[in-house]
């Protein structure tokens, strides 16, 4: 039996998970947050049951008294001693073109993870943070690193480079890297093994945040996300593909400045700029009272939904299944069930039932439907454990 | 009888053809330009056939100018006196939400093309100073202007607004509102000539700029081109589409100001800036030399004209017939064999000899093939001429 502690460091938040593992069975025993690091009021909390929960008020100046208190925790049950962890894995945002897969924590990968910060500046340097901390807490326990970027690394220059003069791309790096990686990887793969073949899948992560990607035996072909995770299709709070030259436009005749420019793009588009609401559930208690603001950023949405499916039909030359995930893919029977409508020329035929039920995989398309559609619920911690695993064996 | 004069005004230049038109006959019996318009070296030409060419240099200070000569050159030989003329249509790019279709010019619908600069700073003050040019020459000739964004009015909010802050549309304005209208109206209008029935077309107007359009019952549905002609798929030029954070990531972090911003994305990207070539025939002959850059170039070009003509597919649910038009569309038999290969799992079968013809309408998939492919010479001047002929009336 190994114990693995999944890290996921925010800027001023560190999520982490306690998995026991014993041969292919993956078990979380324990799970948490330590928030509010360098704040004012920062905190730390575990759930070992539904039953078992605790919340310590914590001085969190950085990210390294943060996964002090974490450690502390969860050797008060969860752990009997920090020995009996066998490794530990760390999710990172931007992986770059350096990793092209998970890889065992050294010096220069910490160092490499800190130097990527400039494609993902709220992200990168927390990690870094993290890992050093973790390295220095427990210098004899194996480290690895699971990348958001990485499963993306598969691309062609067709679909990464931008049409942009070439040396954006060879001097400053600018390409399209996709996030949402991991949960990409693992919607697919499990949507591989119901149908028990590999295929031509668009897996659409439609979360606060929302990618879309094409795969292809098992490899990813083409994404939403680019350069940012600003990019691709309309978000809870995000814009997401639009005309490049607004942002100059409104810079120019607006007199906003660049930060500015993009905080109204990150924060203040997508869902919330078309009608007040980020949240789904929110936009759907807003339709049902006839919110005509709320209808029509629906339309919106389900448009540009629409637009990536499309375009990724078209790039992997047909469609075998199409699979939703995240916060809204799962929890939104409303939202999946326009798309598969608009999408029903495919010979697609929603199971109205199965598209009812929440918090489980299910396959929503009839029994013979020509492409198939599935709701699986994504599980990207369980992935970076069993790449630990994998590589500190 | 009747003579109808078509203009086109640019910044610094103005085009036009003079047409008879007898019934549904319309025939062509002079054509030309004045360049240089308030620059040195300015001229002017008329093309009445193939042997009888003039070019003429003289000062063209403005556009009132530039129409006196051209009006000078037509009166040598194509027209007795100016009374002939029965009309003239004036080409203006931005029609914002003002202008759902064609109008008969008055001293408001010039205020308005000139209000509109804002959406075309670079063709509408030109167009303006045309229409006003043209009224104080002319004063008891009936005049009309045909928008290039008035085909895609007819867009739903779904398709025409953006995931931004609501008020930048209700306020500023922005939202899309497509190019090359008068090009994929026309298109569109051939394609169900020749199929006898309307139906769900994908026009692709691909020139140095270039726009992909979807089409219902001879309707817009959606369109590449956006808030400006930046937007949608790589061109000659052109970025089309990117993560909306780069131009903000390279302003920061390379200290380009907003104007060289918008030149870089504008005029240094596209196909030029991925491979130094801008024209589809130079970069046709570098990859005949094997020049590395021109064939990734040309796979991103592939690849993102393909996504747009999928997620039409999806906006239209399913597509009826693809047409291709404008220089690179009706001159680049390659790059059409790469698509239609690409998206031969639609049951598109290709023509290769039907697809090697230039300069004439052609079918260019096989008889029987499940969506059919065309080739259509694009005829702006044509579509304005019949506008005006219909509007003076």
């Amino acid at each position: 039996m190994q114990k693995i502690l999944v890290l996921n460091s925010g800027s001023s938040s560190l999520k982490y998970q306690l998995f026991s593992v014993e041969g292919d069975k993956y078990e979380v025993i324990a799970k948490g947050l330590a928030d509010r690091i360098g704040i004012d009021g920062s905190y730390v909390t575990i759930k070992l049951s539904d039953d078992d929960k605790i919340t310590e008020n914590v001085a969190l100046p950085t990210h390294k008294e943060a996964i002090q208190a974490v450690l502390t925790l969860l050797l008060r049950g969860a752990l009997k001693s920090i020995d009996e962890l066998s490794g530990v894995g760390h999710r990172v945002v931007a992986g770059g073109e350096y990793f092209k897969e998970s890889a065992l924590v050294t010096d220069r990968v910490i160092e490499q993870v800190d130097e990527l910060s400039i494609l993902a500046p709220l992200h990168n340097p927390a990690a870094a943070m993290g890992l050093r901390a973790m390295k220095s807490l427990l210098p004899n326990v194996k480290q690895v690193v699971v990348f958001d970027t990485a499963f993306h690394q598969t691309m062609k220059k067709a679909a990464y480079l931008y049409p942009l003069p070439i040396e954006q791309y060879e001097q400053h790096k600018i390409r399209r890297y996709g996030a949402h990686g991991t949960s990409h990887f693992y919607v697919a793969r499990e949507a591989a093994k119901i149908i028990g073949k590999q295929g031509k899948f668009i897996t659409c992560h439609i979360g606060n945040g929302a990618s879309i990607s094409a795969v292809e035996n098992g490899q990813c072909v083409d994404t939403s996300m680019g350069f940012t995770p600003l990019a691709g299709v309309c978000m809870g709070t995000r814009s997401g593909d639009i005309d490049p030259y607004i942002p100059l436009h409104i810079m120019k005749t607006q007199g906003k400045s660049i930060d500015e420019m993009n905080r109204m793009l990150n924060k203040e588009s997508g869902m919330l700029g078309l009608c007040g609401y980020s949240d789904n559930r929110d936009v759907e208690a807003a339709i049902a009272k006839g919110d005509e603001k709320a209808i029509i950023a629906n339309e919106v949405y389900i448009h540009d939904i629409l637009r990536f499916i499309g375009s990724y039909i078209a790039v992997l030359g047909g469609v075998d299944a199409i699979i939703f995930t995240a916060g809204v893919g799962e929890n939104a029977p409303a939202l999946r069930k326009a798309l598969c409508e608009r999408l029903s020329y495919l010979g697609i035929e929603l199971d109205e039932e199965a598209n009812k039920k929440r918090g489980e995989t299910v396959e929503i398309s009839k029994v013979g439907s020509k492409v198939r559609v599935f709701v699986i619920p994504t599980n990207e911690e369980l992935v970076i454990a069993q790449d630990t695993v994998r590589l500190i064996a």
